[in-house]
């Protein structure tokens, strides 16, 4: 028996909801393990109290059918109006609409527009604070997939590290993991792939190009993969040849902040305090303004999803929570360094995904 | 200045709308120039009937200020509220706001209600059609960005066509094709790299995987690049060793539906009809029900936008159009083959964006 499915259909019975629709296809393979990538097409889970069903473009109804955990699949063809046959099928199963959900943050207002007319009714709520309460909290199955997904992260970083030489570029570096990764059976990256040198690496934003790497520079990789739909993200900054004590004074104070925090999760911590601790830690050894980003991001389907680690940020930290921790130092036209894991929320504290070390490493090639 | 700006603003003068809201990356960086990937952030355009300004997360500024072609940036920080700022320097610009346009078919739910109470009015409507329709007319400027994405999606095709080899694996020559890309600066490729060998190809819908490419049987690319914005995507089925002669049959019907479909193109005729006409062919050669996608998508900032080529669209076609066609015969558990080029529609005919050559190639090896 489909768990998640019966969380929605009791949360549905309590708050009188006819009708869920769900169509991010993060969320649909969610609740139906159907991963998906539907473009421009339809593939949306529909929930009522007793039931579900699943409608993908006839293209996907045998992947649907084979990898879902759902008993009934429809399917549109391209020609076909699909608002019709979900009206028929939802209509099938209950008489009258009188409320439906959706999860308004991933919904966009033409399909709203089509939804109201095939359900006949106007009157819609949002369920995207009760999909990603249940969504923040991971189950075991879960962050199993993602203690993978963090050992193939360890192993990337392991092979961009091992690629470095004089005058290679930043794109190369980067192309070389995609591609180790790939022969590991890695279809995606959780996000393309950064890696940046020296002073390129003080943009927080900035792109892997053709940027050579020199002797006695930081090199900041940030990286991840999808495995089994579950995403890794873990960066790493080394030294290739001798820094300055300048540069490696900011690597300690980064690394202070980011191991600070990382100790002192806890579950009933507010997420705000843990981006506090760690701003402290930077803000107390003079780089406060260098630090201007939040401290992380929550991770789980995707490499960006809840809890946010900002300092405004009121969540209580629980068991099963995932997210990055990943403090930086970027001095304009100067230097960038990064240091991050992302933990996973314990009864005691928090376990890390990625276990590559953190102590400053120095390779002489 | 800015052709397309003042044809957005002089469609607002004609429709009486007073503020324009675009929040879809690639719609507001055909607008302004300024590429981003702003994930759960916002990256907006608006635009009022006499100015304009863009609205980026505060980490984004400089590279908004150095890319975009207009004048008034303004950003907001990760803990602020952004439609304070959103409405405020909307308001600045108009006192009172009696229409609102946005593009429903990318704007989610939730920001649609955020600026409905940001710009105090519940009248809206939807602009998505005539934006599609500025869109789906490629400039002068935009093809030519298309054609060197088509030059270099031939090139891609060759090193995968050189790459293989007995023994290797779809997902390797997969990563070496986007390995090589990356090296001649491809930042992106415009969707993930197909390579698929034998009756694998038979799904339209299968992902490179473990399979092992064998003596004697096809091997399907179908793959594009992205280039300064703008995508490439073309598809070559060629022979790995000797084939029966049924597959070769199945490869020339789709070659000559594929031909006969490319010198039909003129403008003024629809793009259903376009449909049909390769349809026709391989429903005469007896593989009608192995067809069983469109012959075609629309491309340009991505690889899947307007027109769609099916049979019941009735666009009339334009000069300046661009899309794919891409005939297939996919028959279960044995063989698919797909040729593709994708074309800009011509006062004459049209011109492919990749020229490698579609004669059935063979690789012995």
């Amino acid at each position: 028996m489909n768990k998640k499915r019966m969380q929605l259909q009791d949360y549905m019975a309590s708050e009188q909801i006819d009708v869920v629709y769900l169509d991010n296809p993060n969320t649909v393979a969610y609740f139906t393990n159907f991963e998906s990538n539907p473009h421009e097409r339809i593939v949306a889970y529909i929930v009522t109290q007793s039931d579900d069903f699943l409608f993908v473009p006839s293209l996907e109804k045998e992947e649907a059918r084979e990898q879902s955990n759902v008993e009934n699949v429809y399917t549109y063809r391209d020609e076909e109006n699909p608002w019709g046959i979900i009206s028929e099928k939802t209509f099938e199963r209950i008489e009258e609409i009188n409320l439906v959900c959706t999860d308004e943050a991933s919904l966009t207002v033409a399909r709203y527009h089509q939804l109201q007319e095939a359900f006949n009714t106007t009157n819609f709520e949002d369920i995207g604070p009760f999909i990603d309460q249940m969504r923040v909290v991971k189950t075991q199955d879960e962050i199993d997939k993602m203690i993978i997904a963090g050992e193939l992260a360890d192993e990337a970083l392991q092979i961009g590290m091992d690629s470095l030489v004089e005058g290679i570029t930043e794109q190369e570096v980067a192309a070389i993991i995609d591609m180790e990764m790939k022969k590991r059976g890695v279809s995606e990256m959780s996000f393309s792939t950064l890696v940046l040198f020296g002073d390129h690496a003080a943009s927080p934003h900035g792109n892997p190009g053709e940027r050579q790497l020199k002797q006695n520079e930081f090199v900041l990789f940030d990286l991840g993969v999808i495995y089994n739909g579950y995403a890794s993200d873990a960066t790493r900054t080394v030294a290739f040849g001798e820094i300055s004590e300048k540069e490696e004074e900011i690597y300690e104070v980064v690394l202070n902040a980011q191991r600070t925090a990382q100790e002192a999760v806890k579950p009933g911590m507010r997420a705000g305090e843990l981006d506090q601790i760690a701003r402290q830690v930077i803000e107390d050894a003079g780089y406060g303004k260098y630090f201007n980003h939040r401290l992380g991001h929550g991770i789980g389907k995707t490499a960006h999803e809840f809890p946010s680690i900002h300092g405004s940020n009121e969540t209580i930290l629980e068991p099963g929570m995932c997210f990055s921790i990943e403090p930086g130092i970027y001095v304009p036209g100067e230097v960038g360094v990064r240091v991050e894991d992302c933990v996973y929320v314990t009864e005691e504290g928090c376990q890390p995904f990625t276990s590559m070390d953190k102590e400053l490493a120095t390779i002489y090639r």
